[in-house]
């Protein structure tokens, strides 16, 4: 320990061992260096890195987001999770902005039951499911470990049932064996887990069910085949049985969509696929069909039980019958860049919902995506007791099909295996229609974040190497940072970067750019962290996502699309959002309270206008019930 | 309590409370009339009406006999059985005589496992399985009640595996989950258990199976529909899969084999399936196809979850394949008549296993029949405790392809849905060959039956009604009673009564006798035991079964077939053997010491003709090591 060369002051209860010190009997100094955080007493970082408007449980590990419903006799939209490693805990919203705890920030439901001995892991939810109760279906575990890179114990993952009557305080499961109790027969699978419920009337016309019929995906794969998702159809009215129509999607063991440089890996492993269909306003059941999958990577040779690459992907696909009712891919692309970011979790969000009705939304499909906080338990050294708390949900996002119209008609447009699909084209023009997944922060909480103190500052142009200060900062380390930049074309394949400096002082700074040789946004966590020099655990690497800025016909001039970015940041947590399409997200855990300045960036190469430049202060509680 | 009228002497201990005392701390007078027997102190009636040759447990309640196999590494026959409701204990003979406990008389496997946290039930054993183990598919049970009359609780029943490296002592159970994890997709089953597992090779014709493929039949039926087997294929060397082939055989609810008479009730489900193909000489692989059945049924109306009617059946039938494979019964009967004779296991026994080496038989089919010792627990008021033992399984019988030769060609043989059929007809010699099948005492526990003293009571001919004592009776309760019994023609169809009364004392007798009227070899307990005057749930109720005597010719002679008496008395159990292929097995309590005398028995109507009367006393003790 050594503590003497810190910026921790104990208090009164110093001569207590640090591991019976609660967190008020230390006092940190956040203006000066940190020690090593691992050898400060449990709990005395719990603020220090905590989000403000982010979904959360009270203390503890979050894991992935799951068990999402709209209330049939509320209105309200219930967001899960996974807490502790020991079940789902859950929270309702009427705005999507401010959340409140079910059942005290406790578990819903948890292992230990007959079908789940082991582990409770993802389930989704039927709102008018078993006596019209919001009825989940969830992955039952009896057997751990569970993992790709290893044989698969039969019977580890089975689907079972459980109920609420009391608005989803509690989930009752079933006193009966799983409804799904394995992967169909003899199928060597790498996992058979995260049932995602839906409804889909395409589905229903193409394989002449019922209107209405609920079906189910579950992840996984199969070993020395690859990753898949296995359909399932609703049997009878109970829920008691699903009928299993086939492996609708696979792709090749660590196969890629195109080359892989859009939409990363399929990779060894699908989990926690969702299925949903979107227009352009949002939720359409007659819509476009798209999945959000993680997928599970790892780098060569496989090391066993190691998932070293987890990807956030969204795909759209087309879905035709041919015996077997088949999904086929058009495009896809990363839900979330960032390298802890996995396991979306997404639902239908009525525009009868409390929140859309309040807000005028229509149909939408809202997605939490989770963001690792411990590098998926890889984080060695991370001072995970001093934080008492893992991980958060990332801000809810809008999800819909997004059209970007007047795009020149060029190999850049026409590339294929990439994340957006060319719908129409103008010959006279020379011009395409391209569409794409729409990725926006829900409506409701961006306005929420934007409801707080806000200043512009002004607009400029750089054509010179440099970080020029904001006239103004925000003084606390959250809020919204919304700029447009725009390049000129001679930018196309230079080496230009230009973006923000952010959480800045003079010991820390995260510099967010756009780099136009491998049209990627980064974020340079190099310097974000006093912290990360002394603890091991606290992550510094760079954060990468492909964006692709078209050449667009803007009133018949060929201009480079500009780039129009959004910025989150709440306390550690960073979220970066571009162009309605791009999306971001790690963790910035700067120390030094006075980091929290603001720099245009750029790197001399060409020249770049920054415009509309907004910082909004202060965000909001999401929790304003908690103590 | 009565005690001072009663025939119990306490001992030293008398002063302790009756629960507290042992056996050893009360004398019981078998010479004069019992107290209310369930007022006694645990234990003390543990030798009253134990048997010596028969297998049942050192203590408690002895379920269904299951889990046998020849271990080809040393050739001994392992016999099992549930034990106390908590798993299955088992034993090993070299000889079907004398049996060794394993694992000290405990379980080879318990319940409490992740499949099978409720309850283990049968399981068969594939003797050179995983890695060349004896490997048990057994039932796995996760929920309870199970019961035919009761809406099934899904995932109730599982199928699982465990394996023997300790030469039976224990068998592990794999570290997985079920093998086959459930019933077929959306089976309603009243039930689906006791897996049994046998080789076939017409099957492996029939379903173009590799040699020597392994099936198993589950045990069970169709809510609204009927009782089945449900048939499956082994499809891995590993035995993890279990091809699903269809249920082979069906019965309409609560159906009957013909008009019932022969093989009683199809009834609500089937339980303790085995499969196994017979010849004339025991176990065949190309023989004629046969199954045992336990078929749960109940009078009307049905009172939910009792059982009231168990019948313990075989099945003769031919295999088809048109699409599914099906079984279709040709003959049926009981493979036990008793009213407590139930949950039948059996297995090959190879002529190169230790038994048949040392006896020189060929390759035999050997069946262990249960005897339920308190009438399914139905017995109120039974003296469990004082007895400290319930229930045991029956001697084993070996089974085979019966023909009766030179049977006149008339309306007895040619009855249809019968337990025979007409397999040749002589037209000129006027005579038809039946075929049926055959049960008998298996030849090495016949052997050591009669290895002790025996006497013969002179034949003689009664054509009064009387009760005729032998000129020497048993000086125990442990004998073996044979002889056989002619009718004149005109027997048939008349009031005709004849046979023994043995357990006989100036208090108590038990009659067993042919009576044709209605062709049935009669228990006639109503006067067996003068504790079932003080004591309730023991049972005074007559017991029959079906036995057709044969017209046959004998050196050109009509006459009606002789019947062959085998009655076999160890302590209370009386098992009853008639003609090659009848077996009728019931418990005899008498309580005096004196009850062991042994009569003729005539009721006037007609004669009869006693011959080849013989006495074999002591019987063996099937336990020697035992303490």
């Amino acid at each position: 320990m050594k503590l003497q060369t810190a910026s921790v002051l104990l208090g009164s209860a110093a001569a207590a061992s640090p591991s019976m010190q609660t967190r008020d009997s230390v006092v940190i100094d956040y203006n000066v260096a940190p020690p090593n955080l691992s050898t400060l007493p449990n709990g005395s970082l719990f603020e220090t890195w905590r989000p403000r408007a982010h979904v959360l449980p009270p203390n503890g590990q979050i894991g992935d987001p799951c068990l999402h419903y709209t209330d049939p006799a509320t209105g309200l939209f219930h967001v899960g999770f996974l807490h502790d490693g020991s079940g789902i805990s859950s929270a309702t919203t009427d705005d999507l902005a401010t959340y409140q705890d079910l059942n005290q920030g406790n578990q819903v439901i948890v292992p230990g039951g007959i079908n789940d001995p082991v582990a409770v892991f993802d389930g989704s939810v039927i709102p008018n499911g078993i006596n019209g109760l919001p009825t989940l279906l969830y992955t039952s575990v009896s057997y751990l470990p569970i993992h790709w890179s290893i044989p698969y114990t039969r019977g580890s993952e089975t689907q079972s049932l459980a109920v609420s009557s009391d608005g989803g305080s509690n989930f009752t499961k079933l006193d009966q064996g799983p409804v799904i109790p394995g992967p169909p027969f003899a199928y060597n699978v790498t996992a058979f887990r995260d049932p995602y419920v839906f409804q889909n009337p395409t589905l229903d016309s193409l394989l002449h069910s019922k209107n209405n019929t609920w079906y189910t995906v579950i992840s996984g794969g199969l070993h020395e085949k690859g990753p898949a998702q296995f359909l399932y159809r609703q049997y009878d009215s109970d829920f008691q049985y699903w009928e299993y129509l086939g492996q609708w999607w696979h792709e090749p063991t660590n196969s890629t969509w195109g080359n892989g440089t859009w939409a990363g890996r399929w990779a060894f492993n699908f989990e926690t696929g969702n299925v949903f269909s979107l227009d352009e306003y949002g939720y359409n059941p007659h819509g476009q069909i798209f999945t959000t999958i993680g997928t599970e990577g790892s780098d060569l040779p496989v090391v066993p039980q190691l998932t070293s690459i987890h990807d956030m992907l969204w795909v759209s696909g087309t879905v035709s019958r041919n015996g077997s009712v088949s999904f086929t891919p058009n495009m896809a692309g990363f839900l979330d860049w960032g390298f802890s970011s996995y396991a979306a979790a997404g639902k239908v969000l009525p525009s009868t919902s409390l929140p859309s009705t309040k807000s005028g939304a229509p149909d939408r499909f809202i997605s939490y995506v989770w963001l690792s906080g411990d590098l998926f338990e890889q984080a060695e050294g991370f001072p995970t007791n001093q934080q008492n708390w893992t991980g958060t949900l990332l801000l809810p996002r809008e999800l819909r099909v997004l059209y970007i119209p007047n795009v020149v008609d060029n190999a850049l447009a026409r590339e294929s295996g990439a994340s957006w699909q060319v719908v129409s084209s103008d010959g006279s023009a020379g011009t395409v229609e391209l569409q794409t997944l729409g990725i926006s922060i829900a409506r409701e909480t961006k306005a929420a974040l934007l409801s707080g103190t806000s200043f512009t500052e002004s607009g400029r142009t750089l054509n010179s190497s440099g970080v020029v200060p904001f006239k103004r900062s925000p003084s606390e380390k959250f809020f919204v940072l919304s700029a447009q930049l725009s390049f000129p074309a001679s930018a196309r394949g230079s080496g230009l970067k230009s973006g923000f400096q952010i959480l800045s002082s003079e010991h820390e700074s995260t510099t967010v750019y756009y780099q136009f040789s491998n049209e990627s946004i980064i974020v340079d966590r190099s310097n974000t962290s006093a912290a990360a020099r002394t603890t091991d655990g606290i992550d510094s690497s760079a954060e990468a996502g492909k964006l692709r800025l078209f050449d667009v016909l803007n009133g018949g001039e060929q201009a480079i699309e500009t780039l129009d970015l959004t910025l989150v940041v709440d306390n550690s947590v960073l979220e970066v959002y571009a162009n309605g399409r791009f999306a971001l997200s790690t963790w910035v855990r700067s120390w030094y309270a006075n980091s929290t300045n603001i720099s245009f960036f750029h790197n001399g190469v060409g020249g770049v206008a920054f415009s509309n430049v907004t910082v909004s202060e202060g965000l909001y509680d999401a929790w304003p019930d908690r103590q």
